[in-house]
């Protein structure tokens, strides 16, 4: 089959790859009908990877149909449309079946496209296992192009808001308008915020923000800003979604008293100077992490069946899976207005 | 004075009575700018009130101006406007200091116009006891109006979301679209609802439902209806905003095993027939309750000032004082689109 | 095999039955090591059982061996030492695999010894349906007494005390003390509880309830009691764990305005005299309904590993299955300080 | 009047100075019958104090009773006993009537003895600002020693153990066994901890956590035994009562994917190097931060009038007044057993 494979930093190739074949009678094979980039394909990119490995193919968000299943696989059958959450777990184990891989008592959980050991989906086809967990049936009233953008950005918005502990009449920031933090602010709204600082350089990026009702500003303003308009109290609820020790920071600024700072940008900064003598005086809650999709979804699926959230809007550009290598070129420069790059094989 | 005075069934009178005058040095004189008439008023005014007095003022939704506080007032001062929630609490226990009246821990919650004990404020001046806690001073950015509607309606709407555990992502039903119904609505969307199925006879308020959003029934098919949503499931809120036992059976009948039903309908059945073998087997919750106006404001200011909630919009008339008989006629007779009827002054 | 087969009102008798076998390739067989008798069980034995059915095993507290299991088991094998939760669910939805049961989307849950639809476990062996979710193994350091103690009883308590929002510091009641109220007992301090009242007509009852640190009461002196020392108050949070009428209503008067009313005794009355007015000036939560025993487990499993909670203290009985009868005799007539009976075949 | 009077590193005096007078007509007089030193007065005995004052009164946990009161003071008469909250708040923002002085809309908060704006309490006498809010009367059944301990030892490790939100069933490690290490093992347990690993590296301490029924661990053994215990995954909370950087660091190591660390130590670091990137992928919270008094005291009060806390059992030492600066040296040296240094005036 064709897929985007790494072979080194702002080296993605189109290239032919073997078939993936099951490896247990519990994976299934799925056809990739079409699958994105994520702003954390770009550390991969960029070459500041998770593992050694060349040549394995990238990508990890998709949906598409089912071709192949195990002996096993009890809840799927061939020709099931299926979103494939980011992350797979073991699904056996009781932290996996209620759908949080992080704490897979197998420790089982990894993530498709950062090493040869589970090979992404910017592909033709991808295996998938634990398939009766980790390939998700599309519900009827959600469309495709809804659930690629649930298989990982929408669910990482709405996870960081909840771990930001927003609730209805909250005052909220969001440090970064990729199309994370730009559904981050959506999230932020539905859960109730009256108000919802939206912090970005790209002015593009703050435009979108002000269209979803929020009060955009550059980073160089932001912190003035929010303290006069705070009496210098600051926000209740922060979400950092950069993954940068500048803007951690900055969030930590921003928050109020007895408040909390959700970070769901993907760190690779190895520590951070936290600030803990002020963190101390204020009673501050941090919060960082990666989401679980599976237990998102129950929240997520009706709110995007009835159109309270539209994460469909941020998808930028599709092209066809062999112009992966110009679009992740794009995606990086952020030109075009590029948000969500969609792919389509075939 | 000139007031509202109550001498029996539907016959409530614009006359003269005594000024009101502080009974201790903690109270305060409120000068009303203006004041409403709420749906419980209407148990009072058909004869089936909570006392046996005659000749009391009636009323308990107001705004105005202070105009006399007691030496041990502390954080009020001739001039300020505020807005008088519904009921008073002592001001001194912790629970009246945290906004709770209904725990006030020296049993001295009570509401204004029940009965000749504490006069109401459908008048030109209220006596407001524990002033410091009972008369709250109105925020910067929310107007007279605005205000008005929170002393009771929007805190009750609010109450009964949150007391139906509307989370984000949820599903809900309102029976009942008087005022506070139809802020329940809005309410329940500002806490992240999906879907709110909005229940009356009358089609005009139907109307107002979905304008908000919600899908609007009668009473005759929403059964039914839901059913065919939810595949017979039920939903996950069912808030009751009528004060009926046909509409709390309606309510029990309409939620999904482990759901939440709030009762905030002013409740005058000694019992109710609960249907406790089928709520076993479900496992429901069943909440019944009033609101303590303090305890909604935090969330509700903000909310209100940057207009998520706008509980102005349901002022349907604006009379009079004088006219306040006809008020309660017309309000009763739910002619014209009576929804709020507002009533000033001089 | 051997049973317990249910003939009419006082008439369950020992007998010969068909062995139990697979009805899909999910289920699996287990041989039972020993099984116990529930109040709920009463029910039936009284002739108010949940169906006209005559004949059927009895029984749904059970903890034995695996001796079969079918194709699509993936999580079991022969050998197996599990406990068999009293309800089944279908094990395929996402609320199953959860471990809530009354939310199975496909409508399956369904409790053991009820009628013949799904057989009871006070039998020598018993056919478990959805196996992989429905039979638990028994963890390393939980012995097989207090595993059986779990499959109900204490799970049941558990979620009473849960439902009742108990909170370190609360003060608490319990009305009813057979083995599910003493253990409810228990689990409230366990929860924080700083005083519990624990209520029953039995002195031998009351002098167990006193060992667990309860202030224990008679049911004609309780209301005085709790409103003396609560100074008129009443009590955060009662659990009601009879299934009667009266008692549920006592629930209702001893608790605290905005306090947690929280019935768990199984409820044979279709309707029950809710108190509405007064439930509403106080705003109360009322909260009625079974547990799903998986629901419970991982809090369970480490207290009763760490001999905090000690459910197989509650086993008064050790019984022959052969001596079932004479056992439901015992446990009905509440002589010789009759508790949890144990049945053990072979 | 005589009080402890600080002069630099190691050098506190039991000198005269003058009496405190009310400042305000809100304040009150309290003459002092015990305080006692906290481990955070350490951090000002070792010069590394929190201002730049010579002269000033240290201490900031003392009872006593009124002797004088202010006009505007209306909760408090002369010849109440009072516990005084280590910390004060402005008393009129709905935060602090709240009992929460972190977030006091005012910016009032500040603790006794950290210079000589608010003169400590290790003295004859205090005087106590917004004396309405800032002086709590001792309820029956709770002895003066119990209301001293709750002044800040008790209610701060109740508070860490709250932060690090230990449920029922939930595993817990307590790092530092001073007074309120110690007493958050005690906390932990009546929130329902199933198990609590106490590490210090003294043996007297580790064996007076020992009989509060925790498994008590050397620094140097903790981590390894927890991953044994644990198979890896580590603890759901994690309390850290020391204030420095490594055991901030072990709480982080100690800690499970999706657990908590609760940091109440006294942090003087500026900034802590936080392990981001291995945060980020076990999705951590980190919670910093002191308590408010007054927030704690409703479960506290009941939980220590009924015996399920006993914090007086960790008074070590009782000494006059005129010993302070003996005091002060035996406490730092931890010798003879010092946890609860309490001194008595006069």
């Amino acid at each position: 089959m064709k897929a985007l494979r790494y072979h080194g930093a702002r080296d993605v190739r189109y290239e032919s790859m073997d078939d993936p074949t099951p490896q247990s009678d519990r994976d299934a094979i799925v056809q990739v009908t079409a699958c994105s980039i994520c702003g954390s394909d770009l550390h991969i990119y960029h070459g500041h990877g998770f593992s050694e490995d060349l040549g394995f193919c990238v990508g990890h968000e998709a949906v598409g149909e089912v071709v192949e299943v195990g002996r096993g696989v009890q809840r799927l059958k061939v020709g099931d449309k299926v979103m494939l959450p980011a992350a797979v777990g073991c699904g056996r184990c009781r932290s996996c079946l209620s759908g949080v891989i992080q704490t897979c008592e197998n420790g089982q959980g990894a993530c498709y496209g950062l090493s040869a050991r589970l090979q992404g989906s910017q592909a033709e086809a991808v295996r998938v296992p634990a398939a009766d967990m980790n390939a998700v049936p599309v519900p009827d009233g959600v469309s495709m192009d809804q659930a690629l953008m649930m298989t990982d950005a929408l669910a990482t918005a709405w996870f960081g808001a909840r771990n930001a502990e927003v609730r209805p009449g909250a005052s909220v920031a969001v440090i970064g308008l990729g199309p994370i933090g730009l559904m981050a602010v959506e999230s932020a709204y539905v859960m109730g915020a009256h108000v919802v600082y939206a912090i970005d350089p790209l002015p593009a990026r703050r435009a979108l923000a002000e269209e979803a009702g929020a009060i955009a500003l550059h980073p160089d303003e932001a912190l003035a800003r929010v303290r006069e308009d705070t009496k210098g109290r600051g926000l209740d609820c922060v979400i950092e979604a950069v993954g940068g020790e500048a803007t951690v920071d900055a969030a930590l600024r921003l928050v109020r008293p007895r408040g909390v700072v959700s970070v769901i940008g993907v760190q690779q900064a190895k520590r951070f100077a936290f600030p803990l003598e002020r963190a101390f005086g204020a009673g501050l809650t941090f919060r960082v992490g990666t989401c679980s999709v599976p237990e998102e979804l129950p929240a997520l699926f009706p709110l995007v069946r009835s159109g309270r959230l539209r994460p469909e809007k941020y998808i930028s550009h599709r092209l066809p899976l062999s112009d992966g290598p110009e679009a992740y070129r794009l995606f990086e420069s952020r030109e075009a207005g590029a948000l969500k790059m969609v792919l389509t094989p075939g």
